[in-house]
């Protein structure tokens, strides 16, 4: 029941800053709970907390505040805060909106640190809401209290019988597990957990909801999650982030831990997000930078209830794959095909069986099962039982193979407990995960799962889940390999006052001369070219730069030059050049009589090369970002880019370039030469610094075309735009203005 | 456990050619089963099924088959099936590979029209076993027996207590249902049939699998589930179809009989399924075909069980929106959002409400639930439970409404039943689909679930799998909605005996000049071109077409006319061409001396249009198969082509056009003029006439460049390539070899 809305910055504002606030570990357990504004209905919304905390067991002191009531159920109740006989950890707010504010500030007189606010009615119904919000945030800011809400429906603490909240999911009671969830829904997140412990199998350790997100944040929760030593999995589910520049670090933090994190985020197709501008910022809608930045930090997206189950089982095993080379054992030739598209479909392979193994294997599988993997034992395996231990025990010790997949169709009853203690005895000897794919139905197998479950070894009904949560594994795995990888790494930085000066202050978009000498302060190459305001000039840059040449007037009032017709391309020689540059003066001043006119640039012809484009696009979200793609249709029609948030070491780069689908292009697709990716990562990394050092005065920048030439010939951008800050609510320019 | 092999047209042979063997009435309901082989031990395989048939109470007569017993279990058995007093209407063989050929004469001799064979050890092993299962073949052809199998799991009428088979999923009882399944894995099918039925609420009247399928083919049984006045919705789980070519027909005739289709097909990623011959072969991998013919077809694909069970219970609602506009009412923000990302995901729209709606809604839903859609008529619900039917008759009785969807999160217990009670009041009174995301688990609102389900409305735990529900509704909608508009239109047959005889018997590849005139006689634009023997007659035909021309030497000989360079472009005058054509001339002869020169092509440089590349494939199994692409890199390094099984009808070609991702090139993107699209979609028409005329003369066509001009400046084709039957098995030609 959340609707987040993204804040200003000066409205938002992270806990992160605050060091009491982002130790939650009093707030997931504290010592004294208040319940202000409780009702002696405890099946209203306000009357739950109290009876979900006490039904369920909480050990702590209870303080119901409300001026109505003297006792309620039994417990005393007090008219205010400042009443109170002593400071509790957490505070609940249930009042109604317009008194919010009121409680907040007596809960900050009084000295509490964490503030749930249950109530809706503010930013979420605009108007007068997003207000009465703003004053919310400013008493948490003047008492430094860690606000979690409003509009939201509260916490559990299972481990420690902490039930504060509403809902009917409160209801019930729960085993403590390894999960921690933060979620900006109430109703939906209470349901996930719910869900997932009682049917799912993936027993939550801690959940809270974080609605409007005034003060602690999801972010805040996955960092507490990570320092808390109970918790091995981490989940979220949200709608928008207004610290989504803290993602990366908070995923590499979670990396260096070795604890997976599962994020769900929903919104993906909500139009108008926010307003188009350039046409970098314009591919880089608010759902291309949350995928990079997921990317980025090994954050594993989840799309549904049952991903989030099935991929925390897998993880519950504990184990991560050294490679994504699989071996598969099945009993079912079609089920082995299904885990095969799975898993191949994900970016894993086929492990290539070591010759002994094959040689091992010969031995005791039956003529008529498949020794390629996947390997088919076929129903022979009814037969002899220790075939099961033999198969799986030669496959996991072959070097070539990193985890194992095996499938027991519908195996049931005392045929399935042997089984699964045959499996047991293998797959807890061995560090390499084994997954199983088992449609037997829970009632008709409990044995064999309950000793699966015991030496938590992952099972799933469906060889499709089971293929899905196993390239889960591999996907993270591979997370970690790359962040072990990079983080040796250091990105580029550069400063380069210059530009800087450049930039500041500037209201009009910066032409394509000058955007262009701002790139080459970073050493971006960019094509040779003069700016001329004499005829003489231009025929003196021309013969320096060589023929052909493209002259194209240089206004800052005159946005669509080729429309104009202010450009002028393939001059050969200087009497074409003279007439030219009348031509195009003229053509200027017709288009627009009172054009500030900065001069005519003479530009090389650019022979050869593929037309590639970059971007940098200033998120308010997520600050800078660099975006690469291949030009024209690539990027315009296909929207087939790359994003990362800044800063880009040299590796990122490449993975950005090989990631594109017109990759092939730049590879040497089609018998042409293989172009400079040295060159074009390195444009990258030095786009990325650029975007680092302008930060502030930076919008937007896009780099259209940069021509990619052929290996060891480098690249060079050819045309650029920057818009500065301050000129960041003007409409979009596209690609054409610029010609 | 079945391994679908391939077989070549003669092995295979579809049983629809027999009117008694698809009659299947008999097999699924049979006066009379013997069992062939049947096993004292009623716990092994050949022991399952006469246990099996007993105890789900069988009622018709059993005859256990088998020399070593006088009775089996208490029924008394015959030594041969020439001593049964009757003629069985179903034969079970449960005995070894190397027997099943005797018996299945046996079967023949004493006209036993069905037999189900269980035995493994045929094609599915390769050597041997492919030549034992070619004389099964023979033998049902001899005495026209309708063979399941072999390797298969037999097949279970839930409806009838017909439980002819083995494995751990028979031991249970089934409700019946209106789902006919049939699978070609018998192990992996009766899985889905046990967990749809028995923990997805989805309950199957009739379920078969088919294994290596020799005689009754998946959409033999697919047709006879469509004549089933009993069967209500119709799934396939398929590696492989014999038959697939006659995809298109039975889904039509499904569409007819207004019974959704859902097909499970696997074996996506399997490397070398074929050869790659020519360039459109290459793109049109099996799935691809696969994916064209079931779009073709209205058969929905689904890729795991839990897809199965839900959209199968969607359909149980036994309504299809008239459109795809959704409504969304929820008690949840996050939930909302979820769903709205699933369906606009997959083609559906939020409903823009009328006004009146609006108006309507106002008077009652509470201040902060937000009126657009999703709308959030928040937790307010639960102090006025009115507003449930007052909010769900007002959105379903507006007209810009289709369907609608409706979240609960996880309401349960009493109020529960009373929500559901409002909801079946006013959903039981209209045609629309009303689904509901309800995430209470089912031991929280038993009586609630079990409302909705009397009722048939469909509900799903999770926002996201209902909204994939709905999706699945709406698009079998739009696909009988497309059969309807489209059952009109007749295929354009076009029949030139001059084509067909200058490709018959061909053994090389047909070069540019000779295809071209072969796609002219079809009526698709070719280049102005001739062919000179004699400079003289390059020099008239350079005249006649006007400069600038190309030149290109022909000769079947010379594949890689460029790398020869036999090429030249862009000739401007009588000079130009004169020395040109003795240079092409020499390069062809100094590249390889021996090649026959049939002449030198003088060709219009065609000017402006977009590149587009056409194709036909001739694939052993689906037919002719038409392609459509954009030229170069889209189609070679993008693979973003469409297939269409042929005959193609205006409309679909247009569906061709739109579907690929470059469309908007084509449509007119950055500032272009559109692209003569009639004049695309009429060659596309006509090359499927072509595809279907020469049919036994064509393995595969290429029409690479076909260059697409302004709107109503038509289409041309610049080169193309025939490869005739005769030639199919020859190593294939990339497109530069062309040039």
């Amino acid at each position: 029941m959340s609707a987040f809305l993204p804040a200003t910055p000066a409205a938002g504002g992270s806990a992160a800053q605050n060091d009491m606030r982002t130790d939650l570990e009093r707030f997931f357990n504290p010592r004294a709970i208040a319940i202000v504004g409780a009702s002696q209905d405890l099946n209203t919304i306000s009357g739950q907390p109290l009876k979900f905390l006490r039904s369920h067991g909480y050990k702590g002191a209870l303080y119901p505040v409300n001026p109505r009531y003297q006792e309620v159920a039994g417990v005393r109740c007090h008219a205010s805060l400042a009443e109170l006989p002593e400071v509790p950890d957490l505070a609940l707010i249930l009042v109604n909106a317009a008194r919010v504010a009121d409680m907040l500030r007596q809960c900050g007189a009084k000295g509490v640190p964490y503030v749930i606010i249950f109530s809706s009615g503010f930013s979420e119904v605009g108007g007068g809401g997003v207000n009465m919000q703003q004053e919310l945030v400013s008493i948490a800011r003047e008492f430094n209290i860690g606000v979690i809400g409003p509009n939201c429906q509260g916490m559990i603490n299972v481990a420690d019988s902490v039930f504060a909240g509403f809902g009917s999911v409160f209801n019930a009671d729960y085993e403590p597990g390894v999960v921690s969830m933060v979620s900006q829904s109430g109703g939906f997140g209470f349901s996930v957990m719910n869900l997932s412990s009682k049917d799912g199998g993936l027993a939550f350790r801690q959940m809270v909801t974080t609605g409007n997100e005034i003060g602690v944040s999801t972010l805040d929760f996955v960092e507490y999650f990570i320092r808390d030593p109970q918790t091995e999995i981490i989940a979220g589910y949200i709608e928008g982030l207004k610290d989504a520049r803290r993602l990366v670090e908070v995923g590499n933090k979670a990396l260096a831990a070795g604890k997976p994190v599962l994020m769900w985020k929903v919104g993906n197709t909500e139009q108008g997000q926010r307003a188009a501008v350039s046409h970098t910022a314009n591919l880089g809608g608010a759902m291309a930078l949350y995928q990079a930045a997921f990317r980025q930090a090994g954050i594993l997206q989840v799309e549904d209830i049952q991903d989030l189950i099935d991929y925390g089982r897998a993880f519950r095993c504990g184990r991560l794959p050294r490679g994504n080379r699989l071996a598969i054992i099945t009993i079912s030739g079609g089920a082995g095909i299904l885990m095969t598209d799975e898993c191949i479909g994900r970016g894993m392979q086929l492990a290539q069986f070591a010759p002994e193994t094959l040689a091992r294997l010969r031995e005791f599988v039956p003529s008529f099962g498949s020794l390629l993997n996947p390997v088919d034992v076929t129903a022979a395996i009814f037969n002899d039982l220790s075939l099961i231990n033999r198969t799986l025990q030669t496959i996991i010790d072959d070097p070539n193979v990193d985890c194992v997949a095996m499938i027991n169709a519908s195996l049931q009853g005392e045929i399935a407990a042997r089984i699964a203690a045959e499996i047991v005895a293998v797959a807890t000897k061995t560090d390499k995960p084994v997954l199983l794919a088992w449609s037997a139905r829970d009632v008709v197998a409990p044995e064999a799962y309950g000793m699966l479950d015991q030496a938590r070894i992952p099972h799933y009904k469906s060889p499709v889940r089971c293929g899905r949560a196993l390239a889960a594994l591999s996907w993270c795995a591979e997370a970690r390999r790359r962040f072990e990888a990079q983080r040796a790494e250091v990105a580029l930085r550069l400063s380069r006052p210059v530009a800087r000066e450049a930039l500041a202050g500037k209201t009009a978009d910066v032409s394509e001369h000058a955007a262009k000498r701002i790139l080459a302060e970073y050493g971006i190459s960019v094509t040779r070219e003069g700016l001329a305001t004499t005829k003489e000039q231009a025929l003196e840059a021309a013969k320096r730069i060589g023929y052909p040449v493209a002259l194209k007037v240089q206004s800052p009032d005159i946005s669509h030059k080729t429309e104009a017709k202010a450009v002028r391309l393939g001059i050969a020689a200087d009497a074409e050049l003279a007439a030219a540059y009348d031509e195009v003066l003229r053509n200027a001043i017709a288009h627009k009589p009172d054009a500030r006119i900065e001069g005519v640039l003479v530009q090389e012809t650019v022979q050869g090369g593929i037309e590639a484009i970059l971007g940098v696009t200033n998120d308010p979200l997520f600050g800078p970002a660099v975006m690469f793609g291949l030009g024209g249709i690539f990027a315009e029609v296909l929207k087939d880019v790359a994003f990362r948030l800044a800063p880009v070491t040299p590796s990122v780069a490449r993975e950005m370039i090989a990631e594109i689908k017109g990759y092939p292009l730049l590879a040497g697709a089609r018998g042409k030469a293989p172009a400079d990716i040295d060159a074009l990562a390195d444009a990258i990394v030095r786009l990325s610094a650029l975007a680092v050092d302008l930060e502030a005065e930076l919008a937007e920048l896009d780099v259209n075309p940069l021509f990619v030439m052929d290996k060891g010939k480098g690249v060079k951008a050819a045309d650029a735009l920057i818009r500065p800050r301050s000129n960041a609510g003007k409409p979009p320019m596209n690609a054409d203005e610029r010609r």
